[in-house]
């Protein structure tokens, strides 16, 4: 078959850089986005006057068909006509004769491929929001049943002070939060039009851009025809978003890993949610969240992988361009599936609540509360953070709670405690003076729990 | 030295441990966010009458002096003290006595930390963005000065078509105006204050968190005390943002090298911007541009360091995140010195206009015009552009240009083609006609030079 | 369909859990390595007793049937078996009833999946280093045909001192040698037999992991079993091999693609290995390296995938690990594309002789030749190398060369200087006395080329 | 001052170059290696009768006066003078005088810089294996007082089966024996000796390269000039090497974690191992694993930076590569202080006996033997394990362990079941079974003991 560009050329081109240089093996993921962007730049080439009206419906009805064969599965994509573009336009032509041969007026592969990708991924990015949003009701709502459950909150592992299981799920809620914020962001400079750059200098012909990006709707279109085509700052900005918010979803996911192990023992992951082991008839484990914690790497390759395409690349285009879709492609099913199953997955998790409170009274969870207790007494800060610290050492030696020792006790290590210290050491009174704003008290939890209620509606 | 927590503590800290989790020889550097952030936090509990105003006031006082010594390089930071927030409140205390105690109420290193760095990273975001703008206005000068210097546009490093310098210019400001609407957009997360998160639930002493966020002029504050000690986002989407700015300023780097080489001999590098060889004599060395392209590397690696130390941390704060300074320090100093010497060496570049003249005239950078041409005449582009191959391949053959055929030779591609071919094929007439919005033609460039002087104003 | 560990599950798993767990949509690839495996741990079974010999045969001969109909297209793999081994062992118990159940005794799939990734990298990489064999072989028939074609020696990408083509070329060849070290040093790690190690402790079972090893070829067994079902070092140190291979290609790739531009127009690159413009008629592309420079990008990425997935992974086997194959399928498939497709192309690659030559004549290039000249006539380097620099200042405030300097001229320069000087300054002459071992002299060229062409044979 | 190459340049170079391109801040750390590196050449010089006798013993006393000044302090490094190698030079010359200018002959800092790092990390490779190995042996010895001690076996953080402590400490064993191999694969490469190519081309001296490598104790000099000035192969490939090392550090730091926290409860780590939190008295935080975790991601980092430098970098020396001993200097200092403060840390921890024990009791970790019992009575694999997964279901329905079964019960689930069966129940009975090579059999892990004795010797 000959090569659209094949006039200046005098040997055909070998099997082997046919098969190495094609991507219609995965840029025909782009057909709708191709052939949305080739109506709307055929409606202007006719608007215009470059092609005539019959020309232009000739070729819309064209489109119209192989979109319906690709649907249907009754397209015959080929690796010698290399990528999407060329395997469209090559079935338009032979559907539609020589009035085919006018769709690629004005324009180039490399706008075009630019465009397509921009099309892709404004509607990825959309649903990514929507999926985040389906994730963050889901988290909401459990958070919403467990305002009242006690846990032990940590740092480094270790049970630091007691927290209300609804805080613990609303921090997810403001990383999605900020997840969607980067995602609107990087959305504005995705929502860019590029076609009418044509190769890297733009085009002789009376093109109408900001027709196109009206059809499209784009909001806005691209100022410099060589930034244009080479520009895939929109790939690395959406890899990194969804590297972040890969990074989040590894933490709640090594955070269920955690809690549905036998020491945490704080969850129960639904049967239909976990799977078992080909040898060990006993074991029920947390696969989904460890895959999502696994497949956190993919994505971050595929940010590494564009941002090593991009390092040292002169202007304008150049092929190594090409390999900005498949790390797109991966990272897009990767963010989707990942979120898809959580959703599904966070609802049938069963808390254990009374294991969780009795973690939050273990130890010594509330001894800051004490250190407070004394500064709230006058004494400073740094001397009551070490009068709470021999308490506490006090307690491991005698093997006693906070909550066991006498008043006389207490005032052994500082005769400003009264009796009213005894309301600092429940682990519910604990949290519930936890007043500060954003701070763990069930008003403050409460509020909110409100407060992204009336953003998620 | 006894540690500030050490009331627990039955045994002394190894030296070797000391060492390793020391975070003073880096973190040294946020002394004055530090000591902003304390006043702020002193002046929050004076008002709210967690300490007396007397307390405040000889707080206040001390750290001004603390602040002092470090700025005279009088101040000995102290490894076993393990930051500079104890160094500080250590020096403090010292020189007020048991007032400074009173310094650590209702906060934590948790908290205090991400203040820091926050602090840290707002101030310079801000430094970056002009340091972006101000080499922004180079690159425009320069591009008003070049508005009729004529060059081969690029792709796959093949000269394409003819372009003017002014336009090739000009989509590095385009790249640079979407870094700054990165950074701006980054600052947004950045500037959300934390501190009264305490260790991660808050705390239960009447703090006002709005007060302290007013005074160090933060827009919001965090609304999650478990999320503000855990999150690192700001880090990551900083270090993305200077990725990608990176990148950019690679590509330019790769072209000042190409441009430099005998080969292409686009440019003179000034004497005072390159440098010698230690063995060949007639050496000059483009050895700048070849630095920031290389020291693109780093910033790569310092995203990939803290996506890592991310990846599947659970809540809250873990020591894992000490890991956040080293990164984003190196990211700025990259970033920054990348910027100032870019700004000061590119002023100083001589363009070799006739070099480039030449360059943009040889080839057959306007046979996409005779394909255009062809289009006009109402021939389809598919066949438009063949007969355009076509002449291009008889021109090699012949060893003949473009503007060297005769019209009888045109016409043996084409009937079509009238006298008025010749005005497609002389390389100004070329640029001047690539009017489609964002094109090379010099009313499209003179556009955009308007546009960036009004924005950089 | 009933999950082969259902035993202690009261609720089927879910759809979407189904699709999001199972890879058999990728280790499919896998099916030989998994049958060969099965096959060797079935005989030992038998000849340990643990099965009889005809459950033995039965086996054997069912396993083969199953490969037989994977190869012919006829098996229908299934999303809810999860994975080929369960695939592979469902359908052999369809096909022989009940002894296929016995297939699965004393292993478990953690050192199963091992042992299959295992063979199949044992493989590729033998592949691979086969390629890189041949691809130097195709190196150094062009070096031999260029012993005598002299080009520019660059560094900074500024003419340095000339070379011989040749040699250039035999840089490669020195680390694409590395290359297969490393590669075969990474060979010892994979070729380590993991069956036998069942979930993660052992069997208690009479099993002769010896034996199974024998029956593959291992020369080795793993020595721990939780060691052996969560070690995935030997992943990474192919990735990391691959990386580098492709970086050493990423190199060559930019300088074809240099070579091929107008302005160095040191190659031809041949019609077949060139693809054309969609939109610019003369334009012919080097694709092909500037696909290979891209597809550096993609290894490297997944290396960064897979360290990310062991990064604070605690024993023994965790789900996480099934994110191993896809960065090798991929990393493989990148690999032997790329040398394939160099292979062929280099060979056709016109080098433009007189161009290369004229370049290496150019500029300066052998004014260290100059200052070396004076070293032999006793004047220390450091001042030699001053003098050198001041005659080629001199020359180009002149616009003369070096060897189109009087004898009076040089004179002026250092009283030292001879008419011997005269023999320094030719590019031919500067190469060949280029005699230190590994420098560009002729006579260490072919040398070098004798080594290779033994080393190679 | 005037720079050594200035002999062709009119202007000076500008502070801010100056201070962008200068390496000495980092470069200096390289003195040792450079002046060995001198001396050696310096000695070749005079056998050579390139230098005189004198001149060569003037410029070794030079050289060490200069390394004594470095040692004790009392050299000035200079910004204008680039790098070590200048610095070191220049003083050379001011100290005897002309005949320093000689000891730049016949090489070139792009042959200077590779040999010095080659040296540097020679050094440091060797230090790396020793800790590596030191760490080997704590790890031995703590493994050598548990080989009675019980604990579970986790797969995905799921007890899975009963395992020796000693059993799990020798996985880590292997790895670190695989660690040391990749190090010493690498050292080979490192090994090779790169002076006397000069700048790219070798030079016209009568060097012997032969002699230098001798006096350097390397085995093997480099064979092509421009490969060996070029090449980084050797840092990337230590980076990797040390990035995998992180990487099995950083499960190991999970685990030490994991253990440490109160769900766990396994170790006490070392007040002195630990450090305390600034507000919450009760904490004891594993800072020192946490850390050890989040370095991992510098070393990953700076891999990448290192493969971004390479990537798409012509022949030969470019400037980019001077950005390769920041990351060597970075993962060397991580690596080395990771390893020395977990060899001392590691031999303080107390394993807690029986929580290691009663967890490893509890569930049903023998389920697996009850499987493999009925295998060995006959019944087929999936069958069995079915049979083993109901006992277990039915075992969580009745709230009874597997030991606390009537052989009645499991004669319900199968009639082949005897009393025999109690031996498979318990714990100790179920390790010292798994006797298959590499399994968790005391005997085998006695084997595996004395072998990493001897390996260790």
């Amino acid at each position: 078959m000959k090569k659209p560009w094949a006039g200046r050329f005098t040997e055909k081109t070998e099997k082997i850089v046919e098969g190495f240089t094609s991507s219609i093996s995965f840029d025909k993921r782009l057909y709708e986005c191709d052939i949305d962007g080739s109506i709307a730049h055929t409606k202007m080439l006719g608007k215009q006057k470059i092609i005539s009206r019959r020309e232009m419906e000739l070729i819309i009805r064209g489109l119209d068909k192989v979109r319906e064969e690709i649907r249907n599965n009754k397209f015959k994509f080929r690796d010698e006509l290399e990528d999407i573009h060329m395997n469209i336009e090559h079935a338009l032509i032979k559907k539609i004769g020589s009035a085919g041969g006018k769709l690629h007026t004005a324009r180039s592969r490399n706008d075009q491929t630019a465009l397509d990708l921009r099309l892709f991924m404004r509607e990825e990015i959309s649903s990514i929001l929507k999926l985040i949003t389906s994730f963050q009701r889901v988290l909401l709502d459990i958070a919403e049943r467990h305002v009242d459950t006690l846990m032990p909150g940590y740092t480094h592992l270790q049970r630091a002070q007691p927290v209300l299981l609804a805080h613990h799920l609303l921090a997810y809620l403001e990383m999605l939060e900020r997840d969607k914020a980067r995602f609107n962001d990087c959305l504005k400079r995705v929502n860019v039009m590029p076609l009418g750059s044509a190769a890297l200098a733009g085009t002789t012909l009376p093109v109408d851009r900001k027709y196109v990006a009206g059809l499209l709707k784009f909001p806005a279109i691209s100022g410099n025809s060589m930034d244009a085509v080479s520009d895939r700052d929109f790939v690395i900005e959406f890899l990194s978003a969804s590297g972040l918010l890969m990074a989040h979803l590894s933490r709640l996911a090594e955070e269920l890993v955690l809690w549905s192990s036998a020491e945490f023992g704080f969850i129960e992951l639904p049967d239909a949610y976990s799977t078992g082991s080909s040898i060990m008839p006993q074991k029920k484990n947390p696969d989904v969240p460890e895959l999502i914690r696994g497949k956190t790497g993919r994505v971050f390759g595929s940010l590494i992988a564009m941002l090593t395409v991009l390092k040292g690349l002169p202007l304008s285009y150049n092929r190594d361009l090409q390999e900005d879709k498949e790390p797109v492609f991966d990272a897009v099913d990767t963010v989707k599936s990942c979120l898809s199953v959580l959703i599904k997955m966070l609802t049938e998790i069963k808390f254990k609540i009374n294991v969780l409170k009795n973690a939050a009274d273990a130890g010594f969870s509330t001894a800051t509360d004490i250190a407070e207790y004394l500064v709230r007494k006058g004494i400073p800060f740094r001397n009551a953070h070490e009068a709470a610290g021999r308490i506490v050492r006090y307690c491991i030696c005698k093997n006693k709670t906070l909550a066991g020792l006498s008043l006389k006790e207490f005032k052994g290590f500082s005769k400003l405690i009264e009796r009213d210290i005894f309301k600092c050491l429940t682990v519910r009174e604990s949290v519930n003076k936890k007043t500060s704003y954003g701070g763990t008290s069930k008003k403050n939890v409460l509020a909110a729990l409100k407060k992204f209620k009336k953003l998620l509606k």
